[in-house]
């Protein structure tokens, strides 16, 4: 007979746009399964769990659950906080545990990426190694898609769609002059360049945008962009160009590093903070042409769920109700991943991955999905992605802009002495 | 009887979402007219015209004349060249009506911002003077809503909804971590501060993005700036602020003046650019939190068409249509202007505006609409904008991103000698 009591759901790391997507699958199937009884959330992740910062989504209306599904970012709360070993800080593990004592949690579902499954994964250990009965699953996401095992992770699929969408019509902007023109494109990814390969779903003809994509994966050399960029504006009197904020140059130094090392102590007495486009911006204008734009998608391409992948939004969900099921079924320390089926045609299912085999892993481009010269994805690249993007979900217009969840976040009274992390 | 002739239709400034949607309402209404024969595109606005760089959009394809409807940026082409007066530069103007008079063009549309308009009109009453029959007329385009007279501009309703919505987003997103957060959205505006007064439609609640919004029309004081983050992190713990990229200091120096004023060289032995956002994040880590973002809207505020908002679309194409009607009526000089009426229900028509009264007049947003503080706007400017953002356009999704048009553009053969105008 399956374990009977409470459940928590918390997210974790940056938002994306379909995390609450996952978060509603979590909520809404915990609703409907008769072993689990009241469902938790923790405002700000595992550290709102420490600080017993719970409320409860039973309390919260129907429709704004429902609204989950297509509102951007972290609806519950996120933090950056990142437990350490369980031998090094066994009284954050303790109090994790006296939490979830305290209000008979049973089921744990963490929403998060990498160091989120980690935590998902200690605390299942801890659990059992103080004999305390609780289910843990995590639930991947992360916009980075730098998870190993799973083909994929929710939130890709939506920075992609948004990104090439944007990138298309940055290049049709781009395009409109009689001089020449060149455009850097900054691209969130610190390691692995999944979202910016993501952009060549722009580029349906030779003359479209992008012209170049340069990856974390590959080392940057200014002489090879320079010649590349040049050849573009000879050809197309253009050149639109995507890159990775995690462009490292041969010596592995990010761009932004080296925009940094020369500039000087502005006005407040602070270090200029050039990033790797102003950087390049720099250089194209010494070296190639005037007229340079920076387009940096910063935090738009991430929360962008005016323009969320329908797929990534039905998987997100489907990853959200499937770790329910699976810690019902008795699993712990386990992920949810999803499989890929693409003949006869796309298909996804989720399956279990083994905690310890996700952790601190990071998954890259393979080197012969990048052309030979470095500066572009081959055709495994977009095949790869084409099908994560399709479909768009039916927002909620009201006024002319949508919609978006607003949870109340009531939270519940205490039950054990106060604790405070920050 | 009406002129019977041939056609041109040119685009110039900015891109915009809509401007081919305008494009296209000339287009499709210049197919229907009797009196109209060919319908010449001119490449690159009037530069084209005067390097007699001309298409027939006769023979492009109807299916992609169609989807400029939807296509964003300037699919004709655009250029920054100004004319000057007729006193200062008459063979410009004798050109313009010799490569005319050897196409036969009897019809010229012009879509295009302030200096486009100031161009119709000159180019209209340089043909009468020479004694040459042309009905010249000017549709009005700018993202900036700057135009005096007309009740707004078309391309302004599309960013804004665009505008309006990441900023949402972005707030949504700034908020989820348990520290505090400053965000600095740049967004479109030299002089006139309506993009930026846009992200107001984002906020519904007291806690929601923008906190504040600073536009051009009103001096900016850093003293004051910081007092107000300060407040909106002491209650939401986080700070949302929309600025206009024209924002101006007391002085009336631009804060990305003020940037750069302080900078060194960089190590390619440029001045480092910061510009207005790095201004300001540079001085909230200094003086309120470490933790600010900067979100730069560049162009893809401009080109956004995968959400525009579907009454600026239809009134963009309905604005392309009236010009034809109003010049096969005889009318030159002119510039087709909007007027709404919003009383039993908002309802948008054209009027005939005498380019006389356009030409280099700016409107901003007038003084009563900004509240006391100078740090948002008034119930009287969301009350404007809001019907403008009404309705999503619907896209022709292929492999999950836009369909946009694609031009062939094939340049006809040229009568007169080589002009060259870069």
């Amino acid at each position: 007979m399956a374990l009977k009591g409470n459940c928590l759901v918390a997210q974790s790391g940056g938002p994306t746009s379909v995390i609450n997507a996952s978060a509603c699958g979590v909520i809404q199937e915990a609703f409907k399964t008769a072993e689990i009884d009241k469902v938790f959330g923790a405002v700000h992740g595992i550290a709102g769990v420490l600080n017993e910062d719970l409320f409860l989504l039973n309390d919260e209306k129907p429709e704004e659950i429902e609204l989950l599904k297509v509102t951007p970012a972290s609806a519950l709360g996120s933090c950056r906080y990142k437990l350490k070993s369980i031998e090094a800080s066994e009284k954050d593990y303790r109090r994790i545990i006296d939490v979830f004592e305290a209000h008979n949690i049973r089921y744990f579902f963490y929403i998060g990426g990498n160091d989120s499954m980690d935590t998902a994964n200690k605390v299942s250990q801890y659990a059992q190694r103080v004999g305390y009965e609780l289910k843990s699953v995590g639930v991947p996401k992360t916009i980075d898609n730098d998870l190993p095992i799973t083909d994929h992770t929710p939130g890709f699929g939506s920075v992609a769609k948004f990104i090439a969408t944007s990138i298309k019509e940055v290049g049709l902007d781009a395009r409109v002059y009689d001089y020449p023109t060149v455009t850097v494109c900054e691209i969130m990814g610190r390691n692995a360049g999944w979202i910016t390969a993501a952009s060549a779903l722009a580029k349906e003809f030779e003359d479209e945008a992008p012209h170049y994509i340069y990856l974390p994966e590959i080392p940057f050399s200014l002489e090879k962009f320079e010649k590349d960029v040049k050849a573009a504006i000879e050809k197309y009197n253009y050149c639109v160009v995507a890159f990775s904020e995690g462009v490292k140059n041969e010596e592995g130094k990010y761009l932004s590093e080296l925009a940094t090392e020369n500039a000087a102590v502005d006005s407040f007495g602070h270090v200029q903070l050039g990033g790797a486009s102003e950087y390049l911006q720099s250089y194209v204008q010494k070296n190639i042409c005037k007229k340079v734009r920076i387009v940096n998608y910063s935090s738009i391409q991430r929360c962008a769920a005016h323009l969320a992948s329908l797929r990534d939004n039905e998987e997100s969900y489907m990853c959200g109700q499937a770790a329910v099921r699976y810690a019902i079924e008795g699993h712990t320390g386990k992920m949810v991943g999803m499989m890929r089926q693409d003949h006869p045609e796309y298909k996804c299912t989720t399956e279990l991955v083994d905690l310890n085999d996700v952790a601190n892993k990071e998954k890259k481009i393979p080197r012969e999905w990048i052309n030979a010269e470095g500066n572009f994805v081959t055709k495994e690249v977009t095949d790869y992605i084409a099908p994560l993007i399709k479909g768009e979900v039916k927002l909620n217009m009201e006024n002319g802009i949508p919609r978006y969840a607003r949870l109340e976040k009531k939270l519940i009274e205490k039950k054990l002495e106060v604790w405070n992390v920050k």
